[in-house]
């Protein structure tokens, strides 16, 4: 499914009410059982904890009873009409549940059954269930999935306790998706909602996200996910929900061989390249994290700190230890640490011993120790001055308790006066301390501070935080029209396709002899390039010949080629003036979810070396081109570093977008690539270009 | 105090018995109180712990009782005299208290209170307080320390309780200290001696590091430290403990603004250069951290799955949420997740669910949860085929108890069968678990199994193990005999410094005038470069013309740079071939610390912007010049890539140990330079050539 290419872009998957899904009237178990080792059991008496919100059903084919209550033999045998059916059948009655479903008239499945026996999913035989689903006007979830919750619904169809609080997960990992509860109940969070999304047969993630952004019970969106579906339209819901407020996090697994290989083998999902992931990640404001604690970190840094503002960072600490590891993390995290105005100090001065330190890391020096309210007055001001985006604390907090009652009595006061200050100021306070279960810490948390018991977790949170400040969602780009598809793919093709869609290229001839050859030179005017046809790098092979400047010359370099690589065909091009210039690759590739993404980066041998490339889903406009060349750890090469003069910045990136927009309109096209693309002083040339249709194999 | 320079490198710190402080006959805390704010108070209740093991005798100038004994009026009171004497009295009070341990006979000091008022580390006072011990032949810990802890001999002079264990840790931050102590107690380790640092007025890190290389109850060191003193004597000491198969685990700050800013007022200490100290690092074996609970897993990992054997790891998880995210990080990590045999996979795929997947990684998809022994077995297979160093499981066991009592049952026998497994392979598994605190994760973690919450954590500390493997340190190198210092520091001044120390140079003649620069050109022959002496960066400033071929050229060039830059002087080179050439950087920078630090890195514009550098302590040889070549991301410029020539790498690492030789026999530079070193294909040259001495402003 490229459904990037099959449905309109702008499309969002159709709205459904999820009103039965999420706060059915009535609940059927099918497969309820006595049996403690059976999903039917661990379903079963959790949904009957709703039992005083709805009426909850118990199936069994055998009959009789399942947890002192009643077994019906069928959906058939119920009273009434489920809202609900929850599904928990060996894989062969799963059709035959499903027909029952719908002839009762529910209007909603819950499908825990794995869709298929070998774990194929997307398989015919999910297709057939979702579609049977779909002519009935049945909303189904999974198949192969762990259940729904809903925590002001009481509803809790899954075979696990889960923390109740603010967060609606979505998740395609059943034992991801009760770690990260684990790890959000540890940090005083829980979930509004709950989705295990399984193999998405019908029901996808970019609709729970639009239901999500209109429910109130949900402030952030946290979802794990291996296969994007419509990537798209994926993205164009969460971009909606960002902008309406709500934070999404996302976990998500790129594609890599060892990582294909485990995800493949679970859901059958194609996982979307890194660089894939990233761009819709750019385009819909999302945050992007690699594990469960990452993502319970940054979510309870999302609720509890607000919007980011920048990367100012003042480190505040009793002792120059915890300041110094904390400022050194800081740093390489890329968050900054200026030193604070005189003012500032001298006011922070007052009431520390002589010792303290207050440039930022401010130590207070034992002055916590002896004073446990310097923590609050301290941190206040430092938030209050501005001069700061947010203020870290790192170190003992929390702990006073283990010395003496006397110094424990003001802790307590002293985490409401931080509470305070923050909320006065405006600006996150996030804390690191050794007692993170302790009492402060607990008040800090209970009144929204962050609170993280390593400093390696607050300050990834920080730096997460300061990666999305004062950035817009870049916005999820329409493709164009699909172009008459191109059929055949050599570099000549590549390079008409390109120049003709707006990339500058150096005029060129094909030429099949040495006489053409040197006739094509002098049309074109000397110095010329010569290069050989029909290799894929040419200038590993020694297919390529520079710096030509006069016939004889031509006609060597000719005779040359023709003896080494024996191409096909010969190109003369006018040789690109190559001083001052740099050397990028800008290319687009098709992600099978996503859809075209422009990449630019670093070019020549660099490309391997740097890996410095920035991305975005294309096609991207000529600002966007602009932003993501300036992004580029090597941009100060374009801005015109240690004597070098700027490049053209304007040229480059029309040429970028010119070629994003192309690679967008042909979606035969897999990879499109010119590499090098010279950045000169006064305009941008392609020196090379190369196409990939669907289907080819790569070469490299 | 730059003491690689003034002492001998070859000497370690002079031993001493130590008894006194670790295992003392008696001891006195000078300072008690029934205060349950003050140290005097915290410290006197921990060591009367201790009395059934030795006397322990309170002293409080007031007289009269503490904590319901005698308190003495002064160390002249005691009925003994204490072996060890540990001062907590007011700052003022000092001097006189130490005194008073001297004249009582006490052998060794443990002195809680700062030495001096504005926390000024190294100051006069303490170097006085230092001396005044010494002279007495009394050893002397801290000033400004939290104490002296050692488990076997209950011995507990620290304001805190501490876990026991096998760790011997040495800190320079008492609150640092305690964080590690709350961390390790959590991981299930502790102690076997903790000692606060300090100030180290007399004691060192280097001293200590000896005594616990030869400590039976420390298997493993774990070092905070801020000032290193005598580098080299300190990296030595650990390269002796680490070959008697003692790791250590090192947390230090590196010099940063920030870090300088926290880490000055604290101890007054001079923070090294990330460079020395990761130099450090590779020569003595050490592991280095950038953070405590880092630390702690790393100990953890190091003590439970021992020596490491290399990079290529096993993922097991049941679900393949889990093993994607396990995946992706490792590979992050840069850890291999090699494809297992056929023949493993066939052996691995017996027993479990058909939807298992075995090729790595391995998941067991639901296997767990029917056939808890499905871990044991698979991962007992893997870690036995040898075709991976590691195995690391992820995700859920150690919480089936949640389910039913009937999963829960095989649990612990499963996790001692999985220890068993490791125990016949002879390679570790490292475990994540969702459920780190449940009773089948104590199992593992009794058994030696390094198990920890989060996969993050767990995948750091198998690449923290896979640097190291396979890897002996690289030796603390003697520093040569001081050369003659050289007084001035131009361009040809630092070019024949090093040319006379065997880097190759381009043959050069300093010029004034037009015609003597068209002379020498003649006699260099052409083509030649002009560079405008007197300013550091010529090619930012216009100071160098390339390419000359032939007279006028000379003559123009040299108009052109009189009228530029207006140089005091002229010099006149012979051009270096540049084709196929890479430019290196090779430098050494003097550690206040460590000494002299040799860097190699990619050079020209791309240094800044790569920073792709390899470090060693000074001098090095050429193989060690050539491994940190070959060690560079950029290696492969060097080694041919895509069609390049390979460079000449013996002439490279002859070039950067030549330069090396030279810098360590100058302690009076602060830092010396080639950029570029031009590595050819046959040969290396130097371009550039810098040299700053101690003392000179650095220009950049």
């Amino acid at each position: 499914m490229v459904t990037a290419r099959s449905s309109s872009p702008r499309r969002l998957a159709p709205r459904r009410d999820l009103t039965p899904l999420f706060e059915p009237a009535s609940v059927a178990v099918v497969g309820a059982s006595d049996d403690p080792v059976k999903w039917g059991n661990w379903l079963a008496r959790r949904a009957l904890r709703g039992a005083s919100r709805r009426s909850v059903y118990l199936v069994n084919h055998r009959g009789g009873e399942v947890m002192g209550r009643r077994a019906h033999r069928a959906l058939s045998d119920l009273p009434e009409t489920p809202d609900l059916a929850v599904l928990a059948v060996p894989p062969a009655a799963l059709e035959r549940a499903m027909d029952e479903a719908i002839a009762a008239g529910t209007r909603a499945v819950v499908v825990i059954t794995a869709g298929s026996a070998d774990g194929d999913a997307g398989g015919a035989r999910e297709i057939a269930l979702a579609d049977r689903a779909r002519e009935a006007g049945v909303i189904l979830l999974g198949p192969n999935c762990l259940g729904i919750f809903d925590a002001a619904a009481e509803l809790e169809l899954v075979p696990n306790d889960l923390p109740r609080g603010s967060i609606g997960l979505l998740s395609q990992s059943g034992n991801l998706a009760l770690e990260i509860g684990a790890l959000a109940e540890a940090a005083g969070l829980g979930f509004s909602r709950f989705v295990s999304l399984g193999n998405q047969a019908d029901l996808e993630a970019a609709e729970l996200i639009q239901d999500l952004a209109e429910h109130d019970g949900t402030e952030l969106i946290a979802i794990y996910l291996e296969d994007f579906r419509d990537g798209r339209a994926f993205a164009r819901a969460a971009e909606i929900a960002i902008r309406a407020g709500k934070p999404i996090v996302l976990l998500a697994v790129e594609h890599s061989e060892a990582a294909a290989r485990a995800v493949r083998s679970h859901t059958g999902a194609l996982a979307s390249d890194g660089p894939a992931i990233n761009a819709a990640c750019d385009a819909a404001g999302m945050h992007r994290v690699l594990a469960p604690q990452e993502l319970v970190d940054l979510a309870q840094g999302l609720l509890g700190a607000g919007p980011p503002r920048g990367r100012r960072l003042a480190v505040l600490t009793d002792g120059g230890g915890h300041g110094g590891v904390a400022a050194a993390l800081s740093r390489a995290a890329g968050l900054e640490l200026p030193a604070l105005s005189a003012e500032l100090r001298q006011r922070l001065r007052a009431g520390l011993p002589p010792t303290a330190a207050v440039a930022n890391p401010i130590d207070l020096a034992g002055g916590g120790e002896s004073d446990v309210h310097s923590y609050d007055r301290t941190a206040g001001a430092t938030l209050e001055s501005g001069e700061v985006d947010a203020v870290l604390m790192s170190g003992y907090f929390g702990g006073y308790t283990d010395y003496a009652e006397a110094l424990s009595r003001g802790e307590a006061a002293a985490a409401e006066a931080l509470a305070d200050a923050v909320e006065r100021s405006g600006r996150p306070l996030v804390v690191q301390t050794m007692h993170p279960n302790g009492a402060a810490a607990q008040s800090l948390r209970r009144r929204g501070v962050p609170v993280y018991g390593t400093i390696e977790r607050a300050v990834g949170v920080l730096a997460g935080l300061a990666d999305r400040a004062g950035r817009d969602p870049r916005g999820v780009p329409a493709l164009p029209s699909p172009a008459e598809p191109i059929a055949a793919a050599s570099y000549m093709d590549a390079r008409e396709l390109l120049a003709a869609g707006g990339v500058p290229f150096e005029p060129a001839r094909v030429v099949s002899t040495a006489a053409t050859a040197v006739a094509a030179a002098a049309e074109l005017g000397y110095p010329v390039v010569m290069k050989a046809l029909g290799t894929l790098h040419k200038s590993d092979t020694g297919g390529v010949v520079l710096g030509l400047r006069e016939e004889r010359a031509v006609e060597a370099a000719f005779a040359r080629l023709r003896g080494r690589v024996a191409p096909p065909a010969v190109v003369v091009e006018r040789m690109a003036p190559l001083g001052d210039s740099v050397e990028l690759i800008a290319g687009v590739r098709w992600d099978a979810r996503f859809g075209p993404v422009a990449l630019v980066g670093l070019g020549g041998v660099f490309t391997e070396l740097l890996r410095d490339t920035a991305v975005a889903l294309a096609p991207v406009d000529e600002p966007t081109a602009r932003e993501l060349l300036v992004s580029l750890r090597s941009a100060p090469l374009l801005l015109g570093a240690r004597g070098r003069p700027p490049a053209d910045l304007d040229a480059a990136a029309s040429a970028v977008a010119a070629l994003s927009r192309v690679a967008a309109a042909h979606p035969e096209i897999a990879e499109l690539e010119v590499n090098p693309l010279l950045a000169l002083p006064d305009g941008a040339v392609g020196l090379d270009a190369r196409v990939l249709l669907r289907g080819e194999a790569r070469q490299t």
